[in-house]
């Protein structure tokens, strides 16, 4: 493989500590490793798309000098758990009295209704007031249809989520809330 | 959404042009659209996995001044079908004779077996000698398991797999292959 360990990451860490939602994205990170580990699932972060304006070969091979980012319009994980695909997204709020729907792109609000229709699990880990909510895709699909809000109130989260328990290793077990809702009774 | 669609794309189909199995890749792409807009399935193609070692905040928002490419670990497809997982990779060879096992990466090896072990449909795509098979996952990881070969057979692979036509639109419907492989009597 042609890729440049040797390029200085010095960068890097500023970079990461700019990006909102980092500290959940790595629990959610860590927590897949150890389903892969461990044989509980497969489920993977989508790499955020890049568009390539240049790039320049190198002696590391190809190297990206001018590129942006791209909206995504698909969910952030992906992946298959007890033969059923899985698709969610993860997102942290600072309001502690509601979670702006402007966290989402538009694509992505349609792309959830899809993953629905095609018989997919599909949900919403949201941190908010210090706690972590798996919140199923079909109650933020039902507000979307019933309030012309940009916000979902903290009491529907609250009333429509399963709280995902903090923990050591994994470091935040949601799956074992979608055994508790998808699950029930196999 | 901060990304500078005003950037030039001036050496953009140079790169592509330079990229192995393009051409596989569009047909791929572009049935992969029309099975979305058709509501037929939604499989998309993972975005390549860039590391950055250094990027820089512009008028556009933040700009990538130096990326590389890392190696997948996964294959290059994935998403959901008749409520199934469903992952796979496209792969094209000049050779006329074998199929390269280096045009896998060893991680991707290893990860197509526990796809299947999860319950997912798993396959290569392969255009070889003018024709697009696919093979189902199942047996290469048996020719992996039973030869201790670099490369396929082409007599393997025509044994082994089934071709997919290529047509107008959409332009190769590797579903209604996998319908025959997958689901058959459903």
């Amino acid at each position: 493989m042609n890729y440049p360990n040797k390029i200085k990451k010095t960068t890097q860490k500023q970079i990461n500590y700019s990006n909102r939602g980092m500290d959940l994205e790595q629990l959610i990170n860590e927590t897949n490793e150890y389903y892969v580990e461990n044989d509980i699932a497969l489920i993977y972060k989508k790499p955020t798309p890049i568009g390539i304006s240049e790039a320049v070969y190198t002696e590391h091979g190809r190297v990206i000098k001018n590129g942006y980012f791209k909206a995504p319009s698909t969910l952030d994980y992906n992946g298959i758990y007890r033969k059923k695909y899985i698709e969610f997204e993860a997102k942290e709020t600072q309001s502690t009295t509601s979670f702006p729907l402007a966290n989402f792109h538009e694509h992505q609000l349609n792309y959830i209704r899809k993953v629905l229709k095609h018989g997919g699990i599909c949900f919403v880990i949201i941190r908010m007031n210090g706690t972590v909510f798996l919140l199923p895709a079909e109650s933020l699909v039902y507000f979307l249809d019933h309030f012309e809000r940009k916000s979902i109130p903290y009491s529907y989260i609250e009333e429509k989520s399963y709280p995902i328990k903090e923990f050591y290793n994994p470091a935040l077990d949601y799956l074992k809330v979608v055994d508790e809702i998808y699950f029930k009774g196999e």
